[in-house]
């Protein structure tokens, strides 16, 4: 049996059914014998990690450390957490395990910077834009970050609680604009750095816009996988 | 927290995200935490079922049997397994558990019997029909039930495989002939009873021709968690 992906989800569920569909569609395989096996933890009631980075609210990290405990007790090999706001209790999570648990905002940040890619803006929850996830690994290498202004954050924000509120149509309305205005003003590249927002613009056609943080780090997992080859 | 779902997956892997998806689908939810928590083990590599049945080959029941075990030990509260043809072995994996385990053949035959429904076809693996484990719950209710004749199986058979090894195209292509022929012969309903197949008929508008087996045990699982209902 090849190497079994861990995945610390539910943070939300549709972004974790996104991520295993991620998995399923990155695997060279002819039939079901030759897919990778996965186990997920999907458990949605971990805290609401933007609550509790900007305000304050009740810390996520025990929950998420429980998931954890659960994955390793199954056997996971190779931990994802397809949440980019999550990533912010990432130390903490990884000194607690020695299994191997990939970091979805470095993935990301070494694909941009590979690429050469700049002047990419950053579509995110105001957790991940407040905690300066992407900026401080980006801007180190000199690739300058857009950053969205405060109404275009609440837009983003609205975006994505909408889509969990079980909204799509307001959800794709709502980051289309923000998207839209960004790109009149010269932005060329976006991140999806929030796991929701690859499922919210499902529809879109223009794909080689986005970097989909989700498909980064599926990416990873599954050559670390198929191929015990270490990515990054 | 609600109960667990857990999910006897990875026959196929793709079969097990369209569960998943289901369930959030499924579920009254305004927000991450209102959702259900899922434990999903997909082990693709699990032996294949029609096979097993029709030719003998290996059996999947102690792969099954350790999926399981896994899903007891992570704390799964209520069992689907999104694969009917693995329900052959249904009797004996739900005598190894104490864990509720809730049978898809069961849960689809009671919606097609309670709803009337009749002159049925059978859209599963070779290895279900000929196990015979949709016709002999629904015979025994007086619901004349529709079995492809050997090439029409021949065709359905192929474009699961097909799908299973990345042709959707193909697959899509195959099993419409099969339904267009059945269609055309008077049949008006027909049951999705292999995981597969609802995901290879993603693109179909007529949807109420059909009787998904995952989205009807999805529905069921969701009922007992969120309301600690017994659907069937």
């Amino acid at each position: 049996m090849k190497k079994i992906i861990g995945i610390l989800g539910g943070m939300g569920p549709a972004a974790t059914v996104d991520a295993m569909d991620k998995i399923v569609k990155n695997t060279p395989a002819n039939r079901d014998q030759q897919h990778i096996p996965v186990i997920a933890v999907s458990f949605p009631d971990i805290p609401d990690r933007t609550t509790s980075i900007v305000s304050g609210g009740e810390s996520p990290l025990n929950q998420m450390l429980a998931a954890l405990k659960i994955l390793e007790a199954a056997g996971a090999q190779c931990i994802i957490m397809p949440c980019n706001t999550a990533h912010y209790w990432y130390d903490e999570l990884k000194s607690s395990t020695k299994t191997n648990f990939l970091n979805m905002i470095d993935i990301t940040c070494h694909k941009i910077i590979s690429e050469g890619i700049n002047n990419v803006a950053i579509l995110a929850t105001t957790g991940t834009i407040k905690a300066g996830l992407y900026q401080a690994k980006l801007e180190k290498e000199n690739i300058h970050c857009v950053v969205p202004d405060d109404t275009q954050q609440h837009y983003i924000m609205e975006s994505i609680l909408a889509y969990k509120s079980g909204d799509e149509e307001r959800a794709y309305r709502l980051i289309k604009s923000v998207i839209d205005q960004l790109n009149h003003a010269g932005v060329a590249k976006f991140i999806m750095g929030c796991t929701e927002i690859p499922v919210i613009l499902r529809r879109e056609d223009n794909r080689d816009r986005y970097i989909d943080a989700t498909e980064e780090l599926v990416k990873c997992a599954v050559e670390w996988c198929c191929l015990d080859l270490n990515c990054i």
